[in-house]
């Protein structure tokens, strides 16, 4: 069976990094498959990468190995962790990354990577400063090579979590937050869908945002709210950006109305 | 067999939406080779997105899926549309994303996509908003999963085709247009390659530049006329952009005159 | 056994320049995995392709074909070469790509390309811009198929190499420079990290970094210089970007100092 590993990083794509972690990945498990979610996060943006991650881990067929790089903590104390998911892998830092996965899985277990061993071929030893390539290379490689969760570490049962805010309700009023902004510049919030009625209006920065099924509903550069792919309530312009328009950033506050 | 798909977006790499779409195409088709072309086209460039795809459609084997998602009218009533042209596969919205192929190609048949899937695992059900994920993925998966194209929808004879402009001749003079410009800033016109005599020379916002057989025979710095490796009449500078030297854009004017 | 191409340009993500190499290679080389490393180099930067190299070229298992193309010169005279160095395969143009390969192996060979054929695909015959499509794909897809450096051109034994300059030592002081800039901003010296004592301090710019062991010993924001995953003395910012606070270029001296 072929295994797939997965690769979500704030490498970038003008230097070698990501090769030399895929580069790791395919001597330590030849014939694995390696498809690229991204490199071009935010530097150092671990709720960034949490939000990103939850966009396809559950989408990919069981047995696959999801590897998360954004590591400002690098060199620090912060642990390193292999989660196993509803029969996905996700190999990260434990900063946070996995936050979002940790919220929507039904059950899962992890382990510290402390048993993983870095390769030969990393002649320097394993460094201290680039673990895309010393630690989470190695430990996906080991898991598309077949080892079991026990092989790479041992128990850890508190990974760390970074909550979503809730939406607070009160009366017909909801209030969210911008949870996260895709490269369109629409503004995915933390209120679920069906929270928006078709007669809703969202407020944001001071404008109003009325509900539509979807772009086809609205106008060439009307503000609109409608529910995302991932069924939240999401603002956005039709063939414009909401984020440019609104000049909103994560965390903005936004009110569901109506 | 391994079948290969290969992706074409507007998406950027700064999100999981690529991953989303692999996700599906993986889950639907195991083993499956996914190569990515290019996430950054400018946002909903449909036109851009067609000569992109004119670069390398052809170039795979027979049996190749290519999958194009720039789609500034999701949501709306835009059709979507497999193309099957000269034994590969193009999987995209009908909105004139393919419309070099239909020129290209010696013949092509079509259908839409109204008998595709949307995989289970879209728990939202099909967004009115990510038909990359909840359309053309799983029609790209059915496919390499061996599915004819019948079982992906109804017969469609009539896609949307942006026809490219014809370059006029008058004498010696041959006026035409830029059609593409590319990331090194070199303008691609319509203008046959075989139009450029070896004495020719290239009028474009009111500059000459003078045919060379390559970059080699021009001096740094120089505007060139040459034949493009598509075969076309190209504007460009040596170790410098065309673009940026002429503040060109898509749609200027050229002549190619003697 | 499948074979596994990497892909190192200055193309960027924004066209069909990489899927025409993709299609090439794929053409050539039924069932091959590739696997990009990076797209967004420079443009025509040879020295950085070098160094990104240098960064995963090793960590490859024997047999991968790495091909590089940052190809200021193409439509020159400049050469064609595949480099056969530790069982692992550099198709690249003669230019300094492979400066750090030919420093670093135990021992190399080389061919030029000019046995290879383009395939007949593409159908404008050999271009004399895009030996990307026209030469390297094809000579990658003949080795993927099981070539031999033989088949694709006659040896060739003085491969352009520009040197990495050296450090000088001078007391308890070593100058030296900085040789590459990643995308973190982190300044990569040309000096051996051995030669960085725990108490030593670089200077920089008319600025000083002290040696940490790594980022966890360093507060935010902090101007240190520790060994780099190269095993080299690099010199960063703490949770910033060192090229930024330092207005640092390429080639700039650095001393290590005590």
């Amino acid at each position: 069976m072929t295994r797939r590993v997965t690769l979500l990083t704030d490498f970038g794509t003008a230097d070698g990094f990501v090769g030399a972690m895929k580069g790791v990945i395919a001597d330590g498990a030849p014939g694995v498959v390696i498809d690229d979610v991204a490199h071009d996060l935010p530097s150092g943006d671990v709720v960034a990468a949490a939000y990103a991650l939850r966009r396809y881990w559950r989408l990919y067929p069981e047995g696959t190995i999801h590897v998360v790089v954004v590591d400002p903590g690098v060199g620090t104390s912060r642990r390193a962790l292999t989660l196993q998911a509803e029969g996905r892998f996700i190999v990260c830092p434990d900063n946070g990354c996995a936050s979002r996965v940790l919220e929507d899985a039904t059950s899962w277990r992890a382990v510290d990577l402390s048993r993983v061993q870095t390769p030969e071929a990393v002649r320097t030893g394993r460094s201290r400063t680039f673990h895309g390539r010393d630690v989470f290379a190695p430990a996906a490689a080991a898991l598309a090579h077949g080892a079991s969760l026990e092989e790479l570490g041992a128990s850890l049962t508190d990974p760390l979590l970074i909550p979503e805010p809730s939406p607070t309700r009160s009366g017909t009023r909801v209030a969210g937050v911008v949870v996260a902004i895709d490269r369109f510049g629409n503004l995915l919030t933390n209120v679920p869908g069906e929270w928006l009625a078709a007669s809703a209006k969202v407020e944001i920065r001071g404008r109003t945002a009325a509900a539509r099924a979807t772009y086809g509903d609205a106008h060439e550069g009307e503000l609109i709210a409608l529910i995302s792919s991932d069924g939240r309530v999401e603002v956005a312009v039709r063939g414009g950006s909401a984020a440019a328009l609104l000049g909103a950033s994560r965390g903005d506050e936004v009110a569901v109305v109506g």
